[in-house]
């Protein structure tokens, strides 16, 4: 008999199914067994006799043969989708056999520390929470795509292997590239500006990889860049509501289509007041002193706990989770950034915060040959590293501006993950590939 | 004024509108002076004095403004799509200079070795038909994750970075990754395969790395593949079900979407029969010797004669561009291929092949625990360096298959082009990283 899924048994009452998925938990009264049944759609629970279910463990594939009921009124389960109904077993054959398991899926909530979850990457996929993770995940990237196909704009596949690393070369990994040495890209943005002057509008969804010897709750060594970039721009103003509507369209894709993941997470999508706030580095910085006496005045960046501070002055002040920082120190930045014409010392670079953290870096870039040559030397870059961008600047490109986003991060702070590793199906630091290092 | 795209002029006869652009090529009549102004969206025909646009060069970028007219019968190009009207100059302004070009953009189809071709890449992304290319490929990766997620996959980041190489090591780049050695991902085959025991269905379109030391025309070091996995399946059928859908959805969309694209190659989508037909490794090889008398039938694998003789023979006899080939050598391929049970020297491992060339592998994966595990002792290999996909079948797994495609070799092979380094954006190969590596 054809399989039907847990999620299209509810309409189902009185037929008889035929339902493949995994012994998620099992309750054995000897003569009578309930199964909660698990696939990739929901949980259901079975109800059959000792002789039929009461050999199965916890991860073993089933098929199993019933009859939908519906469940009387005080036994339904408000916890459980298809709470109102249950399974009758039928029949049941077992398609494939679990081990022990190392740890218990079967809780609400999968109570182990962060590196047991990691070391059982591959079962902990399989906890509802878990695997809501990174259903959130999938629709922050499909929605970050939806909502620039809808404005014209051309997906591109950015490379990683790169050739020089014009904006520093301390947090890149190496590669041995035939006889030459080569290196992982840290970011698309030369990519994605170089195809503005011939597409105008691109974006991709691409790795980037940073060799950072940190290890803290929010950095990844790779991860996944949602990077988007467009001409014809009159301002950086355009820049900024261009990713506004994305970041607002993500929410509203998430919301639509998570309810369920969100509601996992006891999570709610940031709060969104009429238009994103934005504040220069500087006012953020005097405003920081003023709450709490701390003197960020002169630094060239927001640290983490300023980024925390300015958030919570956001959401005050403004209603808003989500706040723009701009006019970081053209100096600081790289050779590309554009300078404001009021105030060249500061530059058109503008940070996107939320929840507590930087979730995008973005802003105006240099469109001008000679302003972007200029910098070059100044910056002491080689021209030979840059030469594929200088080639697309030299011969007419009109202003343009983007911005990136982490995938992981927005995920991470949407759900409220307390840290990034959770939000990256296989996350890559210092110590770990997938297993231990230092194991090897 | 607001920027009019040149595809929304054609209805706009009678209007004045300001278009923006680049200076794709100029007629210069010294009193009249034609320009074709080209934007993302295609290429019109201006007319202006040569006052106003005798000072232009091509790749100048400008803004102009000017009326809407519709050309006489006679002065109608069948060959623009805005063939029918033109814009009478008012005003214009240069946005950005252009330098002299190094290479004619302004012929229909660009006239240079592909050698020049990629040290221009930058400039060349700018030519009608070069362009084309690349819409084609977005198309196709749109609609290939489109397809899947209407049957429920979900979308998975594949991770670049990997700690060992259990299918060999020769041909894979080695990345300095903190004290240690890490590798990048020749394919997310390990990755896809261990995600169906938790998610059933994933895709993912990723990069994979491959360091052959071939400068083949149909090679690269770095690709976009289009990979998807899939369980509880009754058999390998509906693997070649699955894929057969997938293919068949991506040429539907290339002919609605691309038809402009197509025409500019003079291209068709490849011929179908009604189903794709299949042919194992052993009866091909019979067939090509009984077609040829070349006698490959001892062989291993079809040599790339051999895939364009059974493509021929495909065509000829099924009426189909695209043959499946299974039954490769279980011995040859890798420890996860699931034998033919009929037979188990050969297994349930199958190509994919379209105009001579082979487009995807696939085929059903090795789903039980013991077997995987005698398999990877027989082949070889240490069980450490396969330890996450080993965990995901120790604990309950149904049968599963899945599929690989190419997204460069597709694009190349749907255009007709010679070479795949046309259908790269940024091509990689033992020579070249953006610009020849001999020059650094």
């Amino acid at each position: 008999m054809e399989r039907t899924l847990v999620k299209d048994t509810l309409n189902k009452v009185g037929k008889t199914v035929t339902l493949k998925g995994w012994v998620n938990t099992k309750r054995d009264h000897s003569k009578i067994v309930f199964i909660d049944l698990r696939d990739r759609t929901g949980l259901i629970q079975t109800v059959g006799t000792g002789e039929l279910l009461g050999s199965l463990k916890p991860e073993d594939v089933i098929s199993i043969e019933g009859l939908v009921k519906a469940r009387p009124e005080r036994l339904v389960n408000p916890n459980l989708e298809t709470g109102t109904i249950e399974i009758e077993a039928i029949s049941m054959s077992v398609l494939s056999h679990s081990a022990e398991l190392p740890i218990d899926l079967g809780k609400e909530t999968l109570e182990v520390e962060l590196p047991t979850l990691l070391d059982y990457r591959a079962l902990s996929f399989r906890h509802p929470k878990v695997q809501a993770i990174f259903k959130v995940q999938a629709v922050v990237i499909d929605a970050f795509r939806r909502s620039l196909m809808a404005k014209d704009f051309l997906e591109f596949q950015a490379p990683s292997i790169i050739n020089a690393v014009p904006e520093g070369g301390a947090e890149v990994f190496k590669v041995k590239y035939f006889d030459t040495e080569a290196y992982l890209s840290q970011s698309p943005q030369l990519y994605k500006s170089l195809l503005t002057t011939a597409f105008e509008r691109v974006f991709s969804v691409n790795q980037m990889f940073r060799a950072e010897p940190s290890a803290t709750t929010r950095h990844l060594t790779e991860a996944t860049s949602l990077d988007a970039e467009f001409n014809f721009i009159e301002s950086v103003d355009e820049v900024l509501d261009m990713e506004e509507y994305v970041v607002r369209f993500i929410f509203k894709e998430v919301q639509e289509r998570c309810a369920k993941e969100l509601a996992l997470f006891d999570a709610t999508i940031p709060l969104m007041s009429e238009k994103f706030p934005i504040i220069k580095l500087r006012d953020a910085q005097e405003i920081i002193f003023k709450r709490t006496g701390r003197d960020c005045r002169e630094e060239k960046d927001l640290a983490p706990e300023d980024e925390r501070e300015i958030c919570a002055w956001a959401k005050e002040e403004k209603g808003s989770d989500l706040v723009f920082v701009s006019h970081f120190l053209t100096k600081k930045k790289p050779f590309y950034v554009y300078p404001d014409p009021a105030d060249p010392e500061y530059a058109l670079s503008i940070d996107l915060l939320c929840r507590g953290v930087e979730w995008s870096s973005g802003g105006q870039r240099l469109n001008d040959y000679d302003s972007i040559i200029k910098n070059v030397r100044e910056w002491g870059l080689k021209e030979e590293d840059v030469a594929l961008y200088l080639q697309a600047f030299k011969y007419g490109s009109p202003q343009l501006g983007g911005f990136a986003l982490g995938a992981e991060r927005i995920t991470m702070y949407i759900l409220g993950l307390k840290n990034v590793r959770e939000a990256s199906m296989f996350p890559r630091d210092m110590e770990r590939i997938d297993i231990h290092l230092s194991a090897q």
